[in-house]
């Protein structure tokens, strides 16, 4: 029997996950308040006992932050408010008889893309996912590349411009993609050029309140021909591209799995990345790579964490 | 016993290589000519049986070429002229009793340097090599990464500039980064600027003489302060850097490990990437990582393609 747990900042779900991948006694609670370190570790201890029914076993949290180390050292995670928490040598403590394994939650849901969902039966895979930010995760030769401070797929802070207006980045630094193509960033351009008077068709699509225009009606309106979606689309498209472009170059994958809220909700963007991608990426690496989209959605982590935790990857010691 | 080749545009060179990484038996020759497929294969296996004394074991060679498979298969190599060769099948027929493996230079210099030279020690490493061209090797977990294709490690072909400007590259794209700072195409730019009038201290360093200035005496002249060769490193220094920076943030490395011979004869192009690099990279990325020059020399690609084959990584099947 195999655990995998999916901490977000919203919700915390946990299944049993089989050895052929199949979920059962699924549940989802909210992560609401209180959200502190013990707390937390409370409550995945709980969830972790009642889905075992008790029986001592592998459980693996994927979890929305930015690990240190191997043994599940939360360097900083803005979804929960965490700084420096050693939440894998908590929860560890708390089930001494259970194994833990604690991953980054792209990580895991890539591993787990690459288990059971559009990555399956490849060695050699990446994954970025773009959402609120871009994040993402790679498997060589059907390994996870964990790195050396367990922090590698920092995808979404690669850069794409550094000249003097190079635009901020969350991360403190400037010009990182996701400070372009990430959803927050994405969001906070749309309303401001739309509020500064950008026309668009895609405030009509959106019920005519510049305020709830996003990233999926932008899309909309590109895809119709207009003129202001496609100029942000066609900024923005390229700079994904080369970012995903440079990244195969290095690792040589045999799929990239795409993901992640913005590009669900915006094909046309999609098209124009994975298109320049195949146009301007470095040929040999492009031929042996296959484009796919994320198939388990919120699954993923759940399956790809129980995995790890399965396989006794980054096991931490009580 | 375990013997190490590293194949070359230049020079065949061979050696016995210890479990302690130590060389014996060294030898050296010109490619020369001929060096049809046929010719080079013939005098890599007399190379290996005179070196092994008859005695069946394992021979890696490190190849100058890019390759498509993991039996050897030569998809392109500029150095030796050839195209779609199955340069380790014809290998492995001849010496059937022998476990052969072929790998990328490059990623044998890097596995060279990780198992005994600069980043001994590291189980995450990249390593970057600017020589004529540029050129990349990468472990991960202690394990050389191969790509699916074995064509890992192409970070000369990471795009630095995708506008209608961008500089053409050999690879028949346009703003890799090689396109910039390799030393082929920094050599054609320093000769035609400096032809077309440009002013430095750069001649005179080299006796005066435009066609004789290389990008050491570049490096020289800007370490006094000349305006043109700063001009120059600074525009280049940080394409490179951003270049290292964004497969640092993806690839979480312990060590970086720089080589090759621009960075070697250009130690104030070093110190500007280098510095550039640790304020503009991902700074948890950068936390966990130390840069290094490389150690091994000429060596490097013997050490680690001996280790590889030893190690029993990718031998061709008969």
């Amino acid at each position: 029997m195999m655990i995998g747990i999916d901490l977000g900042g919203s919700n915390l779900r946990a299944a049993i996950v089989g050895e052929d991948s199949t979920l059962s006694a699924h549940c989802k609670e909210e992560v609401g308040e209180p959200r502190d370190p013990e707390s937390i570790v409370e409550r995945c201890a709980k969830v972790i006992e009642r889905t075992s029914g008790g029986k001592p076993t592998s459980a693996g949290i994927g979890i929305a932050a930015m690990l240190r180390d191997f043994e599940g050292t939360v360097a900083n995670s803005p979804h929960l408010r965490w700084r420096d928490v050693p939440f894998g040598k908590m929860l560890a403590r708390r089930l001494p008889s259970y194994k833990i394994g604690i991953y980054n939650d792209v990580n895991a849901i890539v591993y787990g893309e690459s288990v059971a969902g559009s990555a399956r039966g490849s060695r050699d895979v990446l994954g970025v996912y773009i959402g609120t930010g871009i994040g993402g995760g790679l498997i060589s030769n059907g390994h996870l590349v964990e790195g050396t401070s367990n922090c590698s797929g920092e995808i979404g802070h690669a850069k794409v411009r550094w000249d003097e207006n190079a635009a901020p980045c969350a991360c403190g630094s400037r010009g990182c993609v996701e400070a372009y193509a990430g959803g927050s960033n994405l969001q906070r351009r749309i309303t401001k050029e739309l509020s500064a008077g950008a026309k668009s068709a895609a405030i009509a699509l959106a019920g005519g309140n510049i305020e709830s225009v996003n990233a999926g009606h932008v899309d909309l309106a590109a895809a119709e021909g207009d003129e202001w979606a496609l100029g942000l689309w066609t900024e923005i498209a390229p700079l994904v591209a080369v970012t995903l472009g440079n990244a195969v170059a290095v690792l040589n994958p045999q799929r990239l799995v795409l993901g992640g809220g913005v590009l669900s909700r915006c094909p046309t963007l999609y098209t124009l990345i994975t298109t320049t991608l195949m146009v301007a990426g470095n040929a040999p690496s492009l031929e042996a790579l296959t484009i796919v989209e994320a198939e388990l959605g919120d699954d993923a982590g759940i399956v790809g964490s129980a995995h790890l935790a399965g396989r006794g990857v980054s096991i931490v010691r009580p």
